[in-house]
């Protein structure tokens, strides 16, 4: 990640900052406010602003349950018991909004999430930048054979370079086109001035999908656990994975015991179905159990052994 | 409006906090901040926390539109285009939290606008304070004749103090009887040692609706507007104007550009539907008009007129 | 539940529709469509229409995964799939629209679930009904002791008596003086000719929170399971459950597939925190756990417990 | 636009069908239920369900309003009461679905609607048909000197020649390396049985934006309006607008009432800000008006002079 002279600039003066207020402040998230973390090679994520902290939590806990919350007495019981059951709206109560610079492609894999709002760079209005993702060669993986939408093995010696190539010189080339319909350079200057430009709405359609985009992306942090839960898992594609390992990293610093609590019951939890329950409970009691009485699938069947530390029994 | 001991030292704790922040502050919000705002008899509405500021809107709509916004030489500018040509993305990035207290009939209406985070006081949890709204004489109003969700004129002496006796007797004795199922009163005290009370999820069956409740209350700009326009204006009914005047005072404070964008192109504008346009276009060139020849309907008519100020032409 | 003759003349001309269509339709969920299947005391549950069926899932979900989905060979094999790797999207292709009477301080904790379209009769268009919710006596539940929001044993002989007396008196009362306020009963004839009647959006503030209202309300497939997630489980509120079981039924009628699968993965499965499932783990493999040593609280370790059939270990 | 044998029979084979059903259904709608209306060079846009007609409104906004809506007579009278005064709610009560194909900047720009249910065609899972959109000569334009993100003149001779050229070329180019380095050709034939295919997932980065997706598209009819009037208007891009008139014709056929009050009131409605309005009623009156004094910018006054007619006063 390279930012310009005016970028760095930009993030030093709001780095600057120190106003007062009587709002509830986040030091740890402070510390990091408007730094641009780098993601991928190009990329970054930035915290421009944020709003409350676990307090707000409790806080809102407090007013909806009154003195019925008194018997839980300390913050974190409260919000364990909150992220447990499943009470979503306090959670509601508090907001962050991060800048984020991401390929085309992993933005329109993130904007399926709808509760959330979004100013995206317009190409309609103007020139992106010249930058596109090129994976590193330990991220250059086959198709998976036993998952339709996983990653296998990574691709060998010379594929691997022939991929990179390809990659390498379409994005170069459909850019460099994309300067010539708009008779224009990502840096403003004119190319010849006795022509006229593609209109950019039109031109931009040129660009290949590796090609990074930015946007502010503010969201309630119920929404941003939803959001972590499927991108921050071990199955979400390894490009937005990486952008929410950052973003995870934020929620430590932003409300530690909220994110204590995710990572027990949500990010490390695991779901059994009511057929599944069946199976263990008879485990545990020492009865049979076989996968062909079990009316589960294989897969389904290998799951629940693998999360249950029951190797011997995976099939 | 009375506010307990209890909350009037909470009210003075959160206002005591002085905290420095990177982020942007508004200091003239910041001097109601946590402030009880009374609304009717016993409501309030207090401004608990907010993110960003009229530059926050100005800043996400240049990420957006990149080098395209650089014509737009000032801030105000910017915010006005985007308010006229419907750009909504850039007010979602102002986040605002109001503590409100409310009498249900009105929370029942508030709540339709479903696009805002809200916790509510539980009533299966806790139990609900004695105060219940009562309206002042002058707000008495008759059933509109002409307006089937209207009120018309103000009822006129017995009457009115004799619906005020029915609706403080029925809401007093509803609110003993609450009390008596649940064997407990309103603070907390036990009534008879040998009686079990009734769940409070059961016994609160029996409040009337104008018993008050209270809520944390957050949403961004973009949706507080729409709220606003729609509750702030002469055709809301007035319980919920009050809270919706506080609140449009509060975002004076807050965004003071956008609040002057908002009141001339929302608030204070007309819509003119396509026949009116041209009927409008007429009138200025001095052709003849008349409601018969016009396709409107007789109120459609009227509106028209009294929005152009062609009161001889009202039917 | 009892209908007017003009609602029953309404449901029956509804009922010998029929119409020739090229859309999907479910014969099941036709067989019960605009009958008023009773509720409580005076509410009702009526479907009103719907779109899509088991199959329009299988068909978007064949949409999204292209050829990728050829693998899974059955649409039940496809479905299950989709509900436990909460694929979310396919279930939100289909919608249904329900016709609910239901009491207001049910209608209140309703609403909370806001992706869904709502039109409620209008208190301040028209005058309410006279109905109220009367809990059966077996429904008269204590105060649980041991959960705040919850019930406990049923009361006995003669405080039933009396709390139901109290609802009742309390109810009419308020709704007499309600028509005395709005000089007009509820069949629309006036009381007094020779006076105003009070607005009725002002009038209504005087009903007590068991006054029956009624609402259109509709929602796709998979907000309706998040509601009867929570509303059909045994912590909701009776009075709500049993609005949840007589749609859940709807539902069977409806998706009988996806019905099966969100039983199994959803309504009769169980989440394992990241604590508990280590806890499991040394169960199964035979060594000693106990609740001091396994950062659970106790309720936590008592519901693990329970969920798995280990009654010997619950304290 | 060419479909495939399969999707030809597939379409027949749902048009086929012919249920009974006591549903309200619309025949002008159903005359072209499932059809492929063509859209752009390779694009379609297909009805697939619908829930509800115009008689659906206005049946919720008679549960809404209850006996009061019974003054306004007619159905017609009522949708447009509604649409005018923006009671938004009983338009909520009608649900479409689409099948669209689209070229993938063009989808970038639909998905910002967030009030909608989404199926995507997966390039995670699949490969995507090759197919991109190329422009006809005369969509061709240049960047608009005066507005940001507008189209000025159509290209000249050579220079759209140029372009397509480039267009083409760079699409068939990528989209070539990407069958390359997915090992594997768009008909699902493997091109070289000793090498690795690169993850679907990845190998898509490779492609432009102009390349064709689909998906399920699935709203109700009042955002399908809001969507309507931002991308059915004029300073849409033509390429979305193509899509959005398409639309607009189903609306027509479905909601006939409704499509006429929209487009009075909105579509081809004004909104007039509290200044322009004091213009316009000095205008009216007779008096004087200059841009000077009017407090509206350039473009403003401009916009406003020529939505009522007053050519003169352009500047």
């Amino acid at each position: 990640m390279k930012l310009t002279k005016e970028q760095l600039e930009d993030i030093r003066d709001q780095q600057k900052q120190n106003n007062q207020t009587k709002r509830v402040t986040v030091p740890a998230l402070e510390s990091i406010l408007y730094e641009a973390l780098p993601a991928l090679d190009h990329g970054f994520v930035r915290v421009i602003d944020y709003m409350g902290d676990d307090t707000s939590i409790v806080q809102s806990a407090r007013v909806s349950y009154g003195k019925g919350t008194k018997k839980v007495s300390t913050d974190e019981g409260l919000i364990k018991y909150l992220m447990r059951h499943w009470h979503s709206t306090p959670f509601e109560m508090c907001e962050i909004k991060y800048h984020i610079k991401l390929p085309i492609f992993i933005a329109r894999q993130w904007i399926r999430h709808r509760t959330a709002n979004v100013n995206e760079y317009s190409a309609r209005y103007s020139i992106l930048d010249k930058e596109f993702y090129l994976p590193t060669e330990e991220n250059l993986a086959a198709q998976s054979k036993s998952n339709r939408q996983g990653r296998g093995d990574v691709l060998e010696g010379n594929q691997a370079k022939e991929v990179l190539e390809l990659l390498k010189n379409d994005a170069e080339r459909t850019y460099n086109n994309y300067e010539t319909m708009l008779n224009e350079r990502f840096d403003g200057s004119t190319i010849n001035e006795n022509k006229k430009g593609l209109a950019r709405e039109l031109a931009r359609m040129n660009l290949t999908l590796n090609t990074y985009t930015q946007w502010y992306w503010k969201t309630d942090l119920l929404n941003l656990m939803n959001f972590l839960r499927l991108r921050a898992d071990s199955h979400a594609q390894y490009e937005i994975r990486v952008y929410a390992d950052i973003m995870l990293d934020s929620v430590k610093k932003w409300v530690p015991i909220t994110y204590d609590a995710f990572m027990d019951y949500r990010v490390g939890g695991t779901e059994v179905s009511a057929k599944g329950k069946l199976i263990l409970q008879k485990i545990i009691k020492g009865q049979d159990v076989s996968p062909e009485d079990s009316d589960l699938s294989k897969r389904e069947w290998n799951e629940l052994m693998e999360a249950f530390d029951l190797k011997d029994k995976i099939l």
